[in-house]
């Protein structure tokens, strides 16, 4: 069994890394660094990444491409079933657990994108819907008291859905359970940095 | 065990519908007809729809609400991993399986949805790319002869990834491997349709 991981710092590829720490299976992966092109001109398509349009992450699976988050994530889940922080198939939480996953790429990115570059259209809220549809989810999740998205405790599916507001701390709503939520997970993902950098 | 499918007739629901039908489980779930609020002002919301904004599909295992349909297809294909048209955890193509779905959602979806309202900006293009990309990859996996995505054949994800040719068809691209496509997916999900309408 081969699985490769493709990885760019400071990119979408962080959630990936940062979840492979947490269910400490860096040792059954291999990550390779690859550049991409950066919003300031740095970077560039890295000829060694096998993503048809150059993006990270990618994950490559006995020669098999696996592309998208929600997907890897899914992918990992099944890989290694026993590790921590995932719900397995067969798992209580597994339904909620792979709609946060599709939830975060289908509702909360877009969403995300469209509120940081100042665009509405009515089809968008009707078909996606917008940033207070997601905080409130959001709240109305954590506002029972629990410290992450499941009721199992931490997993993967808090690194996704936190994701856009540890890169962009302005988008986080004056929630006190959201932002709290979002230190938590925050928090995890510095000490798991911090690791994998003393690793490295 | 128990399954609810929310189902509204004439919307994004009836991927999960068809799939449905593909998988030949509709014997296996209980299928629940609600309203949702239509582009032309009919409709609503159900309170008999426990999403929490009132969208379908929604799929209940057991007491617990899944939501999107990358996630509510990925839950079905573990649910019934014997059934036809699924690429169930194990698969040799299970990863490319569940990187369709998450791509339609992610990309596709956000793609289709800014080209019809005429939205188009350099975030968007950086983070989630544009049609052309879409249709590029589509053709490129297509036209080696496939039939459909996967090698194995016919999946649930041709459902989701064809879902929105098949509603507005000026989407399709003059490009003959995946205008070929659409058709043919779209050909079994109207043999789907008159069969469920028959047994209903």
């Amino acid at each position: 069994m081969s699985t490769i991981f493709y990885h760019s710092p400071a990119s979408r590829s962080e959630t990936v890394a940062a979840a492979i720490a947490e269910m400490d299976v860096g040792n059954r992966i291999e990550t390779r660094i690859v550049t991409i092109p950066r919003q300031d001109g740095s970077g560039g398509r890295d000829p060694d990444n096998p993503h048809p349009e150059g993006k990270v992450p990618v994950l490559v699976h006995d020669g098999r491409m696996i592309w998208e988050r929600p997907a890897i994530l899914t992918f990992l889940s099944e890989l290694f079933p026993e590790a921590p922080a995932v719900c397995p198939p067969g798992h209580p939480e597994r339904g909620p657990f792979l709609s946060w996953l599709a939830y975060y790429g289908d509702v909360v990115e877009p969403v995300v994108i469209c509120q940081a570059a100042g665009i509405s259209h009515d089809w968008l809220y009707a078909a996606i819907r917008g940033p207070e549809e997601v905080f409130q989810r959001l709240a109305g999740t954590l506002e029972d008291g629990r410290p992450y998205l499941l009721e199992c405790g931490f997993t993967t599916a808090d690194l996704l859905m936190a994701s856009p507001f540890l890169y962009f701390p302005d988008l986080v709503p004056d929630m006190p359970a959201v932002r709290d939520w979002v230190a938590r997970v925050g928090a995890r993902d510095q000490r798991n940095a911090a690791e994998v950098g003393a690793s490295a």
